[in-house]
């Protein structure tokens, strides 16, 4: 089954896994990636919700999602011995993928490419496409000021209340090669359980994505990255809330309104399917909490036999 | 005293840390730094001399004088498992000089500025100066092909005869702000013991910089890498021998003919004085060999208390 899955971080990363281990051909799958956090460190591109998808499908992602498990600090403590000031966690395993990467694109290697070359030499049974090669950077809008994306979320730790959202490179952007294609050709769209507005509303940006996704033949399943009201991973609660949403996985159901024809939840929230079937929206309950790695492939077999139907 | 060091890697590292021990005032010592052994490693400038030199000064030195002590090497290793083919040791703390290097240029920064920067960081109290901003490689002919230095030194493990070099960004190349006025104002001109084909002879290939030296009203005193027939570090010997010199602290000082007054040379090799001096050079005969930190300081105020008198 030809299946396109729209990709944030961590949460992403983990329901990904899953999906890759829950179907017959994993090289069927392709995962559509969010760059709209990426940021240069001294002078190194870093592409944080790519980097953690290729840690994680290789089964060696960091204890809290990102990163390399066991990785050491070794560069990073010695550039702030140098006097730089340094508040994005870059390990000295994890390094080797920026350098790669960098030098890559450097040479004149694409995004798309050199994310290709990545998940070739960690040996990915699926596709990795970024969203776009083109810079495609999320400003984050607060009431005192606007912030790169990992400005907002690493250095500023998320402290700001959110008032609103730009994608400064998105009219410019194009999708890379074969990102339409595959929403096109997909048998199963799948909305990874993803930050709506830092992780989904980026791809959406990209001009031509939303409409392929509108356009689809096939089904469309968003996954709740909200549970119990709470984010499993990140600032997606107080995003809602300062945004004016209700924090819950009904309102996150309302931002895929027209966009999706079936939403997944968790049974925590069961009493909510109601109020989301009334926006014309089919419902998939279930245990949702992704609590390791069997629990990944559990919650994408699940949903998967469920759309199956 | 305003004393400039012609300076190369390893062997000039520990001569100028001698200097700099020995002086009254080692902010009025300048080294003038070799750059054509510098290299791209994963778009990364890497400049060995320059390093080995920043390293040595701060006393965190390797075991063979490159690098830092202790290093680690998980970038690299992880590279290597990423399927790119390292010959270059680049270690975890070495890393964070050089993309702290490469960012300043990237960001518009002359090698002399990101050089002083990280002196500065380090600590250090003389200045380093690389003899040009400019590209300035040194092209290593061999009877076989002509390799860039590192591929030759490094990857190639110098095993190829030499038969020449070429300097092919030589007639380009600046000297970098300040060298030519060092040299200018030096009361004392001292060519370390470093290679003369690689290290000594690229610095005068830059034009200007051996018009200066001769032109200089100061002392000019050559201490020779050559002990015993052999070369303290690297490959000066076998190029010696290759390109049809005498193999001898006499085979280096008639290199340094019309350059110098002063040789320095080690008491092993005493038979070679009056050969030496018939030359027209004056000689200074000490135990040259620097075993270890005491012994550069040793060696250095020798020197320079010879060349007081």
């Amino acid at each position: 089954m030809r299946i396109v899955v729209l990709c944030g971080g961590v949460g992403a990363a983990r329901f990904l896994d899953g999906v890759v281990r829950s179907v017959g051909d994993p090289s069927e799958v392709t995962a559509i990636c969010n760059v709209s956090d990426d940021l240069q460190w001294h002078g190194l591109h870093v592409s944080p919700d790519i980097d953690t998808i290729l840690y994680t499908l290789a089964g060696l992602e960091g204890e809290f999602g990102w990163g390399l498990d066991g990785d050491t600090h070794t560069s990073l403590e010695e550039l702030r011995a140098l006097g730089q000031d340094e508040w994005f966690t870059i390990g000295d395993r994890d390094l080797a993928t920026h350098l790669w990467r960098s030098e890559q694109l450097r040479d004149g290697a694409t995004l798309a490419e050199a994310t290709a070359a990545l998940a070739a030499a960690r040996g990915l049974a699926c596709q990795l496409v970024p969203v776009t090669n083109d810079p495609h950077p999320t400003i984050v809008v607060t009431a005192e000021r606007e912030l790169e994306f990992q400005e907002y979320f690493v250095h500023r730790r998320a402290q700001d209340p959110v008032v609103g959202f730009r994608f400064p490179g998105a009219e410019a952007a194009r999708p890379a090669p074969g990102v339409l294609e595959a929403i096109d050709d997909a048998e199963l769209l799948l909305f990874a359980p993803s930050n709506p507005f830092v992780s989904i509303d980026p791809l959406f940006a990209v001009p031509g994505v939303r409409s392929a996704v509108e356009a689809a033949s096939a089904r469309r399943v968003a996954v709740s990255p909200i549970i119990g009201g709470a984010a499993v991973k990140g600032p997606a609660a107080d995003m809602l809330r300062s945004l004016g949403h209700e924090v819950s996985a009904l309102g996150v159901a309302r931002l895929y309104e027209g966009v999706i024809d079936t939403f997944v939840l968790d049974e925590t929230d069961a009493e909510l399917v109601p109020a989301i079937e009334a926006l014309g929206l089919k419902t998939i309950v279930l245990d949702s909490m992704m609590r390791d790695r069997p629990g990944r492939a559990r919650v994408a077999s699940e949903v998967l036999a469920a759309v199956s139907v």
